[in-house]
């Protein structure tokens, strides 16, 4: 009886304290089916959520007195992804929609969020000349997100986020300066403090090109706690640059809290 | 008695893990009697209390060595009105303020905050010419406060909010680019993502002009993860665009977690 | 058994739900021994950790790469100290830590942190011509660290955080402005709203220099919920600015929340 009372209590428990109590801020939860597609709120805007508090949606035309304030430029048909945790899951996942999808990317924006974590939130804005093709790039985008989020790691304490394409298409060259078709790599933490031995780590262990090092009050940043270093090269030496840096990484902030948890399935 | 142990246990869980931790972060609490002052402090600068960890001061005679850093200008007497969760309400409860009392608008300020939440807090600063006049208003905004957190709906995704002004006045003017004397509506998300499609909504709804477009990277937000859409216009126009977009963004935050919910009772 | 039963199911809710849920975002952790310094990690890098989710670590000699991202002028061999939370302690540790050893500040940067708190965490950067003199400062840094949030009180509406130092050396000069070789004061508060009184009560108290005004919007902060005075003067009238605002700040954050505690133990 003593077991069934336990039971009892703690649904009671988690249903008044909320059920996201004792989720790290890193991790993140999807009402979504398997394919991270929830796509019941009768809205023709919506397509979908997925992890990451992230958001998918398209305005298959634009309203002409928001197309200047928003630069759209051409285009008057948009896809819509923006979440409150993670921005390189986002570009990494669009950056995989635009390859296979007749559309365009028209801005990249990181809010300073994370849900009281370390990082950045994102809001991405996709263009296209036909509403299909945009929402075709966001389902993509939601579908391939969970991926990008198994190399991000957390614990109370902060969180590390890598991740590796073996070639760069326009999402990561706008917004990390990755070079078009190329291997492309990045390592991040926050605190920040373990950014900095992380991006010496990968710089060390292979033969990589800087094309970008942020940090919180020098640029590349919205003042989120986090030093993150981009870089390009051979899709080999990327990846071992990567994977060394991971190592430390794990370690480092692990000194901080518990041993780091990826938020899905590693994949590097 | 397995009832009665299930109350006694969930006293006790509610105890030890505090009284907030099932509180959205959009919600907010005040120590506050009925008005939402609260006067027990015993220093002549405390004026009150309100929602959002609001809180109401005066100074009557502002150090000759600040009144620059300040930029305080001609006045010495000042009201200051600050919280960490909403910039909108602490906006219209001043700006209602200014309209009843003898005062002016010295500066608004938007710092990232919201406790964890995806958008900012306030930092508003009244001049006088007689501290008696701050205090009015500083009192004026307090008792008001809570009308404007109405429109503010929240779940654990993120945050909804939406103003209406039949008349704006000095406080949106400086701090919204509101148009003086006519009437006024916003339209706000986070994530930002959904900001995009209610900024559509609202414009669509009904003929009004864009006052402002505000996104977490591109200006007018503290690198908060919103979308805010700020517009003048005929009273009627531009409370159907706002109605427009209230229904639209219950529905698409309703989709990353539970049914939005309006901190305090809506009013539009 | 009710007693031992409510031990149980308490056990598991805190196991569940984690330990930390109860914890106000202003108190911090560390895993390290009395001297706040955790050395189990296996990295030559790691030199140890401190409250606020500060870590300490060193980099011997920094890939050339990286050399012009970092500025990192005439040094290789780096100190690194970081946290989520705060940055007046870190401030005033590593300056501390410049005075002992044979070590030069090469950066300050503040993110906008504090998990979910209204203020900044910290990112420092020191040059050391041998690494083991820039080990030695970092080591100084975190030992000393628990002192300076001494005068850190939080509660759940926000913190105060004040600083004393009879004798500014170049780590407060450069990162808060503090004229070099004397007494340097701070008084911080969040809501930033509090801070605008503290700022008035410190330089009403005694004669001292402002030689910083920082608020949300307006320079000085990442977009914190916080407005900062900094000023320089003899050490009693400093003092004695700082005593007169720690007064007045407890009362007033008071009103919002339970009375606000010190993080350790007061030092001023």
């Amino acid at each position: 009886m003593d077991q069934e009372l336990l039971e009892k209590v703690m649904n009671q428990v988690k249903a008044e304290l909320g059920t996201n109590a004792a989720v790290p801020a890193a991790e993140t939860q999807t009402k979504g089916d398997a394919t991270g597609i929830n796509t019941a709120v009768g809205r023709t805007e919506f397509v979908g959520t997925s992890l990451g508090d992230t958001i998918g949606l398209v305005i298959a035309s634009v309203d002409p007195m928001l197309k200047d304030s928003m630069n759209l430029g051409k285009f008057r048909s948009i896809g819509i992804i923006g979440g409150r945790t993670g921005a390189g899951p986002q570009i990494m996942a669009v950056d995989d929609a635009v390859k296979a999808t007749n559309t365009e990317i028209i801005s990249v924006e990181l809010p300073r969020d994370t849900k009281g974590g370390a990082g950045h939130g994102s809001l991405i804005i996709i263009g296209a000349e036909d509403v299909s093709d945009a929402r075709r790039a966001v389902e993509t985008a939601l579908q391939v997100l969970p991926k990008y989020f198994g190399d991000v790691y957390g614990n109370d304490a902060g969180h590390l986020e890598f991740q590796y394409s073996a070639r760069a298409s326009y999402c990561l060259e706008k917004a990390l300066g990755a070079k078009f078709g190329k291997a492309f790599g990045m390592t991040c933490a926050g605190p920040a403090a373990i950014g900095v031995v992380l991006a010496d780590t990968a710089v060390k262990a292979a033969n990589v090109e800087v094309v970008g090092y942020s940090s919180p009050g020098n640029g590349g940043t919205s003042y989120s706690n986090e030093v993150i270093l981009c870089f390009s090269g051979d899709s080999g030496a990327v990846r071992q640059a990567v994977k060394a840096a991971i190592v430390v990484g794990k370690k480092l902030l692990g000194a901080l809290g518990e041993k780091p948890k990826s938020t899905t399935t590693p994949y590097i």
